[in-house]
């Protein structure tokens, strides 16, 4: 709430000072001022500038102080040295948001740095908001305020776009007025030393101007805050993102297979994911998708019918669709019946839907409206190639008309260069999203339908197990008493086994002879494993026998075990063999958990030891997941079906695993202080055998 | 040879006859003969009409024969009926070659197929080549000679187009106007009864005019020619291909691994990638590779700089390089230093190289020659965001100048509407390709790159095996004889055999005596399976037992395997058991064969049964395949890295799995009657110790 209210004064306010007016046309000062006055801004403009009478016009005050009336926003657009005591000023007049266009701060180094930090901290003292440094400043189409420096005012329309960087804001807005595409707000973020994305998220999603929000980042302070604001968005409205800069950030060097899997981008791929975010790999899909969202209906299901004048054009549509979420939807007979009456005897009557060459405006009319009835239909696609019958505005005036109801989406591909310009403008300006390419409109029509499954989505279906809290702890505080970070594998598997995981029957045998005597209780056959706090791959280092059947087995494994590590790894303090029951039947699945740095814990799952390393098959969430998400996480996974049982195989326990991944989310939440965990293997029972955790790793961290 | 003569004559006639000349400009005859006119043929034009003396000033005359001299290409432009007629008036006034426009022919249904045919063969037996029917004509630019009725003329330049869909030809056209695209020769090659993308490849590979070719194809008729003519095609210019049309043909129930995992698509992709043809997944990507050729010389390497004047575009370009396989150059020391000196300290000194927002024309010529001097970097691409000192023009300019040599290929990014168009005009006009969004530029560059690894491509190692080729072909025709087209295990396993592979010792029991007797022979322990032609998946019925190591357990296990086929699939001949060495050790690796309509046997290569089976992870080749795609073959499978020994492990024997390859690819080459195989497992032992062939499956299948 408190972010609207603030918000609002950034994009209403009732009066702007531009603090660094100029009457050099050459400097920022002076392009703002022309701004705030050629576009329409009701308000009041106060240009601040000691050694100015007039600019342009406009009556100029030496100082803040001089205003009479209230100042409800500020432009600041003096050299960066001077920007400290402008925002004091603000405060001191009670100027609640300020724009800082100036540049010069963090993104300049250290010294530029601690002045960012200086500017924000007296902002902060005197309650006032900022959005910047260094940015272009922001739009708002509804009241024709243009506070910024941009060299062109955009066409209104229903698009909020929020970028971090500048020079895209300056090369979309130019390329929109070419493209007819019209915005709501446009904000430039820059340093985002205060106002970020989530103040944005939180302001748009109730903005009743915007239909979509676009935003472009590249680094997200608080991954946590985001995903919030971005469900909250998502329920309200479509959210489309690209993220740019793929580097990972994080460089903390990973012992696990989960710390060695994941990375920045995965992270942001889940909370994407989770949140419905729609993620758009290319500049050219971010708008492509935008205009769709603009202007259509959420269609009813994933069918679509493509209508085309060209055989070509047609089959690469339906290749592409046959590669989207999107389905070719199936034509009615009576549709087909329909079609058959009103195109000539070599149309296409299935879909594609081929009106053919020659077709006039009257022949699309008909497919169409035949096609728009048919309840299989979820939104067409209209193709057209400008041929020697062709009557490109006629089509464009007749897809216009049909769609004056707009139950379900109508996009067009007019493909060509002159002959089709005026009509691929007629549909833009309709509201009729109008793509160059085939391929760009079934994409364009699969993010309306993917954004439809999300709306659709049921209940996250959050579950809270009973867990023994308070032995994990326990566990965990002796090894920060001890000053370990790396769990050994007994006090691993205790904490695995509090949280409610079914683990092996375990003991530690410090000698050959207890080594014996723990598997005759155990029960043969069993498994022996090197006990030792700084071993992690046991196997690397012969420390795990399988299939032990006798005493005599027994005892010969645990010699040779203990004398391998005392071999190979001299410096490991070896503390005996662990003499487990020895489980079979299950699959193999891995789960893990690692910390992403803007993101917080973040859980993994996938089959197998082998599955993981050879080939990375695995997929993400951001915690804490829900039993939803957690079964979406399974299906991710292309060897899942190793899961759901082969050729008439018994199909795993797949709730057992899904639990599983769900008590593994809520102990990472719980304990903030496991940085990286693997449950490795968890073994996967048929049907309603559960699911045993036989081994784990787990590296704590206590801050200092 | 005879091609390139034949081809000659549509593309550099003396003379052009227009059959169905008109006077009506609504007709398609009357364009034709316009477009003839208008666009500066020099050579001479007879309109052909009964019904007219002169059109378009043109003396016209009643029939071909009736013009005394020698006429070098007709285009035929009569209704479908009368052009059996035109072709036999063609080959009685000895022309040579035919366009023929008029629709109708096999596009329609039955009819028209029956008259397409009976065209085709009177123009065969007259010596006539035809185009066509039912397309749009072809155009060459060089000579001014538009054979078409496409609207418009293209502009002249070096990419030649073919395209099987004559919509698409129009559109292209069209927009390649505005986006000043120029070709050398375009050509619709509507229904290909005759001349089809084959012959034009031989052509268009020698045509001087022609830098790159392009191609939009629907289907191949003759795979293993398409990949001879793509080959060379390929060692002279680079070759774009776009694929429409992703629906399997072939619909032949496949009851194999490799039937079920192949299909047309993967065919596609396999003969592409052997021939080095770039395919190109959308229509955009096929300009955008072109024009990259068009006007650019081939990168020496992978290295490209990406020099830009705003941040965020140039990390969108840098992400987009990353997941290609261009890379980011690394600018040597004395690069940076000379950046250093001549931009602003904010800059970016590495790549990418920011020339910062306020960047003049002078600081991108600085940066640019800087850069471009560096020998790691192969390529340039220059992003450019209109901000408010920037100088589009000079810039434009700029690069214009810098890109005089030519010795490294330079692209551009110019982002914005109104304010960049006539820059990126300039840079067009002037020979650099330019994109509106940054990771088009990096991905015409890839093109650019994966053409110079192509050109790079050793020699592709073809080798002939001494096989066993008389015994292979004895099995066959006793299978013939037989009347089986699955052949029995022992069957299967002598093929595979005789072609060299190594199998595991194996010997049919009838009686559980001689399976005992037949397993003291080999040595325990042994693997015992049902042998029965009927049983295909042996494992599902129980068929199958390992690791018997008594007398006993031979005797137990023929009696349940038996049993159980017996119950479970009663109607089933059952041999008895194989008795056979069982092996271990190796890792399992899946071969497989299966016959494509258009390419013929292609080999498949994956990693056990499991990750076929569950996850798909195979690579596909056409045979005959040589030592560097067999060794491609194998890399490409995600799951290679098993055989290449996971932490530590001692490789597997890579030597044998590639000979394994190539031997499979012989067997199939030389015995056409194979229409699917399998050999599952194969088991690759390591490093030294060669590969095993444990089990084969074999479908033949004769001519009747």
């Amino acid at each position: 709430m408190k972010t609207s209210v603030s918000l609002r004064r950034f994009f209403n306010p009732s009066s702007v000072a531009v603090i660094g007016a100029s009457r050099d046309a050459a400097k920022v000062g002076h392009s703002v001022l022309g701004n705030l006055k050629h576009n329409g801004y009701p308000g009041k403009l106060y240009p601040v500038n000691p050694n100015a009478k007039k600019i342009l016009g406009l009556k100029t005050y030496p100082d803040l102080s001089s205003i009479r009336d209230a100042v409800d926003l500020a432009v600041i657009a003096v050299p960066a040295r001077f920007v400290l005591d402008s925002v004091r000023e603000c405060a001191g007049k009670g100027v609640r948001a300020a724009i800082v266009i100036t540049a010069g701060f963090k993104e300049t180094g250290e010294e530029g740095h601690i002045l960012e930090r200086q500017v924000l901290e007296t902002a902060a003292a005197g309650g006032v908001r900022i959005l910047g440094p260094n940015c272009l400043g922001l739009i708002n189409t509804a009241n024709g305020l243009n506070a910024s420096f941009a060299p062109l005012m955009p066409r209104s329309g229903s698009i909020a776009f929020f970028s971090q960087s500048g020079a895209l804001c300056t090369a979309i807005l130019d390329w929109s007025l070419v493209r007819g595409v019209g915005f709501s707000k446009f904000v430039s973020l820059g340093n985002k030393s205060d106002i970020s994305e989530l103040d944005l998220l939180e302001y748009l999603a109730d903005d009743p101007q915007t239909r979509v929000i676009l935003g472009y980042i590249e680094g997200i302070a608080n991954g946590r805050e985001f995903m919030e604001k971005a469900s909250e968005a998502v329920r309200k409205k479509p959210l489309v993102v690209m993220k740019g800069g793929g580097t990972a950030a994080g460089a903390r060097a990973a012992s696990s297979h989960t710390g060695s899997l994941a990375g920045s981008e995965k992270a942001f791929d889940a909370a994407f994911r989770q949140t419905g975010v729609l993620r758009a790999h290319t500049i050219e899909d971010l708008f492509n998708f935008a205009l769709a969202f603009a202007d259509n209906p959420v269609p009813e299901g994933p069918g679509l019918c493509i209508v085309t004048n060209a055989g070509g054009p047609g089959i690469i549509a339906a290749d592409a669709c046959e590669r989207s979420t999107a389905r070719m939807a199936e034509l009615s007979s009576g549709t087909v019946a329909a079609l058959r009456r009103s195109l000539p005897p070599t149309g296409g009557f299935y879909n594609p839907v081929d009106v053919i060459g020659d077709a006039r405006a009257d022949r699309y009319a008909a497919a169409m409206s035949a096609v728009l009835k048919d309840p299989g239909v979820d939104g067409a696609l209209v193709i057209l190639t400008p041929q020697a019958m062709t009557e490109v505005e006629g089509t464009a005036r007749t897809i216009l008309q049909l769609q004056g109801g707009k139950s379900k989406p109508v996009l067009a591909c007019f493909m060509g260069g002159n002959s089709i310009r005026k009509g691929a403008e007629m549909l833009r300006s309709g509201g009729i999203p109008t793509y160059p390419y085939p391929e760009d409109g079934v994409r364009a029509f699969d993010a309306l339908v993917r954004y439809r499954r999300e709306r659709e989505k049921p209940d996250p279906g959050f579950m809270h197990f009973d867990m023994d809290t308070e032995r994990a702890r326990g566990v965990i505080s002796r090894a920060r008493e001890a000053g370990r970070n790396e769990l050994g594998e007994k006090d691993a598997r205790e904490i695995v086994s509090a949280c409610g995981f079914r683990t092996p029957r375990s003991a530690l045998a410090r000698t050959s002879g207890e080594a014996v005597k723990e598997a005759v209780k155990t029960g043969f056959p069993v498994v022996l494993k090197i006990s030792s706090p700084d071993i992690l791959h046991k196997t690397d280092i012969g420390g795990v026998r399988v299939n032990l059947r006798t005493p005599r087995d027994v005892e010969k494994a645990f010699l040779e075990i203990t004398s391998n590590a005392r071999r190979l790894m001299p410096g490991a303090m070896v503390w005996g063999c662990l003499v487990q029951e020895m489980v079979a039947g299950g699959k193999e699945v891995i789960l893990g958990m690692t910390l992403d740095q803007s993101f917080g814990p973040m859980i993994m799952f996938g089959m197998g030891g082998i599955y993981v390393e050879a080939l990375g098959d695995v997929s993400f969430r951001i915690a804490p997941v829900g039993a939803l998400e957690a079964g979406a996480m399974m299906e991710e996974v292309r060897s899942f079906r190793l899961l759901k049982g082969l050729r008439g195989e018994r199909p795993s326990d797949l709730n057992a695993a899904r639990d599983c991944i769900l008590r593994l989310s809520q102990l990472a939440v719980d304990f903030p202080e496991i940085v990286e965990m693997d449950i490795n293997p968890l073994l996967v029972m048929p049907e309603g055998e559960g699911a045993v955790a036989i081994d784990a790793r787990i590296v704590v961290n206590f801050p200092s």
